[in-house]
């Protein structure tokens, strides 16, 4: 059970943004910071866009930062826009897919499963992920913005 | 995010067993009644009873059944036992794979939010699945072997 590279990803570059809300950064750099595919990333910003969570300017100079402020970004609803599938079983997704599926118990427990889990991940939200500003920004080879509440 | 097919058809292997535990079944048997393949369910039961969920008879009139009663399976022990992978990002399975690891609180919320998808399944045995056997046998066309209890 994973989530996609895809999902990953998303978090990822928000992290990134997080750092320094204000200022654009460009998809080569942070594919260059994380060391994934640029190709795969341009799709996920695009996705990310269109979700509401980052805008993109255009141009010499352009490139992307958030639409929102981090605290306004849930991670449960990040995974929910980005993942493209939660249903974790096939009877999930297409209840013919199982004959039993009428009166399965399992995918009730199953289903509870998830629901727990994303409530695990709706107590957090991006402000929470850059908590550690400092610590991660080293990590990143990127100064945070904010020293503001920063980690040491 | 899915759980495997794998880890799914164990999981209904194990339900066709438990409503008749003491009877043998064949592998040609489950896959037909559940319209999957017996080429897979063969690396499935094999693992089901390298773990220990059920035991094989060999031989003419041989099979399977459940090595356990169903109160005695739970069903996120299965879960941990056939599923491949539940680190469900690559950070989870290798800290290398991405720079901010270190200083993640991504990594902690999916791990929280993966231990609460396993509680949520380690309240469920076997025998909680087949709590409706009348229903489940009815759309298996499997006579359960115990009325006692029944659904109707």
């Amino acid at each position: 059970m994973r989530l996609t590279a895809y999902t990953d990803f998303s978090l990822r570059v928000l992290i990134r943004l997080a750092l320094r809300p204000a200022e654009l950064a460009t998809i080569a750099e942070i594919a260059a910071l994380y060391g994934i595919s640029e190709h795969h990333l341009t799709k996920v910003v695009h996705k990310l866009g269109v979700a509401g969570y980052v805008e993109t300017v255009r141009g010499r100079g352009g490139g992307l930062r958030l639409a929102k402020s981090p605290a306004q970004i849930g991670v449960g609803d990040v995974v929910r826009r980005m993942e493209p599938d939660l249903r974790i079983v096939a009877c999930l997704r297409d209840a013919e897919s199982c004959r039993i599926a009428p009166a399965c118990v399992l995918s009730t427990a199953l289903g509870r499963a998830l629901t727990a889990f994303m409530a695990e991940l709706d107590r957090y939200t991006l402000a929470d992920l850059v908590a550690k500003p400092r610590r991660l920004g080293r990590l990143l080879g990127v100064e945070p913005a904010d020293p503001v509440g920063a980690d040491e």
